[in-house]
């Protein structure tokens, strides 16, 4: 067991902060969270329990030291729910056309090169060493449908010690020749990585149709039977932009929306699934995400740089959708979850305005939610600090911020707006601390 | 004369980045810029002049040595047409409410406090430190109603070697009775911040009326006619946000627009006049704001954070109205401009989503000449590396950001999108290098 003591901060409702200040956390060495409370958990076991052990010294050597973090901050650390490590170079650039063009101009040329696993091997370590940085400890990623390179991807993300979904990209049509794999090539190759990852660690595989226009009949309808037998979790793309959605309706007319073609592959909810974008999803998509169980992945950065739009997240919220939240990079321009937290209160701030004050805002405390606990329930018991819960956690040194007799409520605001990765000053993901990955 | 050497980029027009590869820039001793170009210009000296110097040696003596930045960048500094330097403690807090109530809950009450000398030095000093770090050498700023902290604000800025326009804000209703100056006051205190500190140096006076609903007619009628008799440049806000337009129409039932409040009482472009916001101007107003010259300042995160609106830029320059771009802290949260400069893209691109592809967004060069050549303009001969403009500048070390064959129009968007003020090495404003002020 090891004991921590810092000013704690997580949410594990939406509505507000749970804040104690200088409060004790007690963590199995399994890396699960024992206790929480203002108290240390050592000092308030039972007389009884005291006795039986011969001094409070040898409890401590037993049981732990407390680790004082003294007036920094303590709080979960976040999950990624949606972004493509093979589009890592990309960051920043190439923003200036809408998602269809943007993928053949840009990005299906880029995530080609990952044929080569050497440069796979220079850009997935930079990926991995910024998903530390940012410290994001659970991710769901896309990779390539390479799978060399996409097992290199999960080996550095387990030789860091980080969480993840990693995802074999299915697609084989309407994209360059040599960014196609056979449905069997990507059945084989989904089901490799699945058995070279198993399901015992914090690295597993994921089935990862790229999108509708991507995938043909006979590959989604497999990769449905899969993820079905082997009982792996599905992510892809949904009602992300004008263009792609209409394009669905001409390859997909017997779909209902957009996310029943998913639906009738059994790539829908049939296991846990996540949906990136739903910018536009209409009534009978709403209905079927939520009959379903489907997690929508909210990407504000990446809406806003390819144009597509802004994703109506309270509605979703107030439906009774599941709600995370992604960077997307390389649509997103940079892999910070605490921008996107900005970007998605800022996004709804724009639909309260456009509707006249009709929809409300989201608060800090239900952004933070999504970025922490909402999207952790993809992982497990994972975004929260509540006993069960892996010990998943940022410790965040703000003092260069916290100038002038803040609140705690008003300094985790401010790490948020205005703070970043030079803050983060320790990381654990299930129990452990991460050290920084080579790069 | 100085002679510095690094990859150049700049905007003397919006449409593209002008980019010489390890150009030279001379720079005289006065701080403008002499000649840019891809050889040095030493060397270029012809014949003639050379013989008429006794030798190379000395000329570089003489002449100035080459300063290698190697393969750093250097590009103009930021201008930030309008913040609030009194609301600096506030930024990346209390963001729940809209324009109307904030301002009574959260921003009236921080600005009271700078009647207390001493609360106003120990935030303006980090104010004026993080503009320094940001990379904004010149800046519109709003003060208080209080003369001896807005002169202790221009002092720090004077200090530091930073330019700037520092407004005594004049607002005489519709707020705490503490945060009120007379007519008479705030004529006089502008009139006495003037005469501190002249016209020639780098810190000057700006007329500031908060906005129409803080001013009584007499107030704005006076401001008016100081500007008008001593030529100083005007500074306040407009159609932000739709309850303020509608209370502006019930205060000022005579003018045609919220903008036309102003320009009755000639303080709309009867001299340079900035106008910060302009989410919902109608065509009389942007009629009235191109035929006088009046800038916008477009500030998006606050736009979003107070849930104000989207400006729509796009249209403004496409109309022929002047356009800048501002932090305005702590309505944004962030005092950087390339924050600002990714949002104003951003911004233009959901107004681009929502009509359908009509409204054309910013591009990367565009938004960059806003927040340097075109908010520039307001200061001079700023914002750009062309012969005879002020040599304010950026050398940008984007080393880390830089680990995969990028061109440097792709380095400069990098560092626009992904870098931030670790990545800024120097700055020049005016040809001085500027050291870290103390905080």
């Amino acid at each position: 067991m090891k004991i921590y003591r810092a000013n704690l901060l997580w949410t594990p409702t939406p509505e507000k902060f749970e804040i104690i200040p200088h409060g004790y956390i007690a963590v199995s060495d399994e890396g699960k969270i024992l206790s929480v409370g203002e108290q240390n958990p050592i000092e308030n076991l039972s007389e009884k329990s005291r006795n039986s052990i011969e001094s409070q010294s040898k409890v401590n050597a037993s049981l732990g030291e407390v680790i004082d973090f003294g007036d920094k901050l303590l709080i979960p650390a976040f999950n990624d729910l949606h972004l493509h490590a093979p589009q890592y170079r990309n960051n920043g650039l190439a923003m200036d056309l809408e998602l269809l063009p943007w993928l053949n101009t840009y990005t299906f040329p880029e995530e080609m090169k990952f044929k080569d696993l050497a440069y796979a091997r220079k850009i997935y370590t930079r990926f991995v060493h910024e998903l530390w940085m940012q410290g994001t400890m659970r991710a769901a990623i896309f990779g390539t449908i390479h799978l060399e390179a996409t097992q290199l991807l999960a080996q550095l993300l387990q030789d860091a010690g980080l969480g993840a979904y990693v995802g074999l990209v299915a697609m084989n049509r309407n994209s360059p020749e040599d960014l196609r794999n056979s449905t069997e090539q990507a059945i084989h190759d989904t089901i490799a990585l699945d058995e070279q990852l198993g399901r015992n660690g914090l690295v597993k595989a994921i089935v990862t149709p790229r999108f509708i226009p991507s995938c043909t009949e006979d590959m989604s309808h497999a990769l449905g039977v899969i993820a079905r037998e082997r009982q792996l979790p599905v992510q892809s793309h949904l009602s992300e932009n004008i263009s792609e959605i209409e394009w669905v309706k001409q390859l997909e007319p017997l779909s209902t929306c957009y996310g029943d073609a998913y639906n009738r592959y059994g790539l829908f909810g049939q296991t846990p699934t996540l949906m990136a974008h739903c910018c536009y999803s209409d009534d009978k998509e709403k209905a079927l995400m939520r009959a379903n169980g489907v997690y929508v992945v909210h990407c504000p950065t990446s809406n806003y740089n390819l144009a597509s739009g802004m994703s109506p997240i309270r509605s979703y919220l107030n439906e009774g959708i599941k709600v995370a939240l992604g960077t997307d990079i390389s649509g997103g321009h940079y892999m910070s979850m605490l921008r996107i937290i900005q970007y998605a209160i800022q996004t709804s701030k724009i639909h309260y305005a456009q509707s006249h004050g009709q929809v409300p805002f989201l608060s800090l405390s239900e952004a933070f939610y999504l970025a922490t606990k909402s999207g952790g329930t993809f992982f497990g018991k994972v975004g929260s600090f509540e006993p069960g819960y892996d010990f998943d956690a940022l410790v965040v040194d703000d003092s260069y911020l916290n100038f002038a007799n803040y609140s705690l409520q008003e300094r985790i605001g401010r790490f948020i707006y205005i703070g970043d990765d030079r803050d983060i000053r320790v990381r654990f993901c299930l129990g452990k601390e991460l050290k920084e990955p080579q790069i």
